[in-house]
């Protein structure tokens, strides 16, 4: 872990406070290459109602058309779904930085298994506002129609 | 297959020559659930600059918020790429018809390997409007860039 993997990281927990803030699922992600910001995203289900708005989705969406992923990171507040494991797969996004993997453990040997490096942060901020979240009326109910678990 | 299998593989490909006409890649999806469309798509990374909206996600972000995807079958004219695959696991799509997987062979058996029920159909209109496509100038390029292949 890195100073810049701190510094974009609190980006990412920006994007997700502020999805929280409007009434959303409190998951951001944020594209690194070089030390620069790329683009930065959060969920977006309850907003634009849209399922496959994940954190991760919403920012490799706002990034746009790249001509190559192999020389970024993928900073996410919340440890990637199968449906945003297998995006990373496919983009040949070589770098990830977790934010936690308490609130939802994901599949992170698979991306290892895959060649992707993984980096867990453990962050107090990540799981503080899944934490907040999951706290609210309805917010339980939320996430479960988020990660598809019915 | 069924007779419902080749309608529903007919609004993919027609989903798919939509795109093609507009400039697109020529990809389409259709989601149904008990022999009514939910909704259907169609690549949109030209049309929209968006590189997460291959043929089957922007078909599930016109399907919206639903309650649950256990009780559907969606509909692909190409083989899915491990996004879209990492993406039927998630949500937890039971079933899968595939136009053809000549043109990109995807990863159906590790979609098998996780319980989803594929149905290759080895379409020959699937197979003609991505011939079509990539036979067309910068169709190489730009598939290439679809399935991040650099």
């Amino acid at each position: 872990m890195t100073e810049d993997d701190s510094r974009f990281m609190a980006m990412a927990l920006e994007e997700a406070e502020k999805s929280l803030a409007d009434g959303g699922l409190p998951i951001g992600a944020v594209l690194v290459r070089g030390g620069e910001v790329v683009a930065s995203g959060h969920n977006q289900r309850v907003q634009e109602g849209d399922p496959i708005a994940h954190g991760e989705m919403d920012c490799l969406r706002k990034a746009g058309r790249q001509k190559t992923y192999r020389d970024t990171t993928l900073y996410t507040t919340l440890s990637p779904c199968m449906m945003c494991s297998g995006t990373i797969l496919q983009f040949g996004i070589p770098r990830v930085v977790v934010g936690e993997a308490e609130n939802f453990v994901g599949d992170i040997p698979f991306l290892e298994s895959r060649g992707v490096s993984v980096t867990l942060m453990d962050d107090a901020g990540c799981k503080d506002v899944m934490h907040r979240f999951l706290a609210q009326p309805g917010g339980q109910a939320l996430w479960h129609e988020d990660i598809m678990e019915d």
